[in-house]
């Protein structure tokens, strides 16, 4: 007798930010080299090269109608582009039947606010990129500054980096500790940032607020309502 | 007067694992997004779609020939198929012309050892994934457990996500600390490992030396000599 192994979606959109979804799909690809009934796939409308906001190109393993029911979604954010998906209807419309039957529908930074577009956060608490938290508000979503936040199936982690430790997270809820920390191990996560933690009492909030205000309007051009209602909290 | 901004090449090779490369290329493909002189760019030998150890593909922006002679160059590591690159005679070529002008070489995980076989360790300090950690002798370099090793223009990093730390390290060396300040919040890099950091004590070190063994066996097929060497190491 063999079970199926579960798939596990990430979900790949044009300008979407590498190590976003990089670390999640390092981590969680690791469940399969394990011998775990788990396969880790990258979707995409389209089989074409997807860029991202690096100097490099994706090409996923399958379209988005090819699964349409994955066990688990995760999508991650980005910048300019993120924002600009919010309206992409496509992805959206994908991303609420993913989410139907999926146990886990996760985000990593800005990847939240478009589980938010899909109706997907509503009522829930949530988080994303510091710089955007309180924009979950608009989504029907309570926003909470941890470093992930799992509400039901739906788990959202903060900025970039910290789609690491979701998906180590991840791991442990449908592996258990050991699993996880053999995990840590394999990717030798025991980060040591050359200046330390971060300083939350420092952030350079002057120095990002306007990029945080630009993104938001170059990725809603033509969509002056949603823009003004996520303008109010950046 | 415009300068010329300087080019940090990032190699891409069959199989590399892609959170080594996806780490320091988002960190340091931030320097031109802030203005900086730098331009990061992603090397392979072809203009082909290349296959990590995860299920997704990268197409780079440029060929080896190309970028004969980057400002910097940083080596992701991997698994099998970064072993089967040690023998590699493009790639390693590739590398030492490439190291001959470049301000920084740099490597994560195992490809330090990429580094190694193309003779540019000897000597040196160095690093690596900590299973393969010994083997660094074989190229005539000291290996040092700590989590980035800086020797002159080369610089190494311990396993897959160190290569952040790595990378924030040498934003910090380029720009100065500010600006890696700056780098860190905007990849909200303030990590919490949900099991907490590695407890060296208690590495998993029978789970994994047998996979240690196997890759090199594997990858060094046909390379006897090479291959009886770094078995001592593991």
């Amino acid at each position: 007798m063999t079970d199926e192994p579960k798939t596990i979606a990430f979900v790949l959109y044009p300008g979407l930010t590498l190590l976003d979804l990089a670390g999640p799909l390092q981590v969680l690809g690791a469940l399969s080299d394990l011998g775990l009934p788990y396969r880790a796939v990258t979707v995409s409308e389209r089989k074409e090269p997807i860029g991202t906001d690096t100097p490099m190109s994706l090409l996923a393993t399958h379209t988005f109608a090819e699964i349409p029911k994955p066990a688990a979604v995760v999508v991650p954010g980005g910048g300019t582009p993120t924002i600009r998906a919010l309206t992409d209807e496509t992805l959206l419309s994908y991303l609420r039947g993913a989410a139907e039957r999926a146990e886990f529908v996760t985000s990593v930074c800005t990847g939240s606010m478009i589980l938010g577009a899909a109706g997907l956060l509503d009522g829930r608490e949530a988080t994303t990129h510091w710089l955007y938290r309180e924009t979950l508000k608009e989504f029907g979503a309570t926003p909470v500054a941890k470093r992930w936040v799992e509400d039901g199936p739906v788990i959202t982690a903060a900025g970039v980096s910290a789609g690491i430790d979701l998906a180590l997270h991840l791991v442990g809820r449908i592996a258990g500790d050991e699993v996880q920390r053999g995990v840590q191990f394999m990717i030798e996560y025991d980060p040591e940032p050359p200046l330390g933690p971060l300083d939350w009492s420092a952030a350079p909030v002057e120095m990002f607020h306007p990029w945080a205000e630009a993104t938001l309007r170059q990725g809603l051009e033509g969509h002056p309502e949603l823009l003004a209602r996520l303008l109010v909290h950046v």
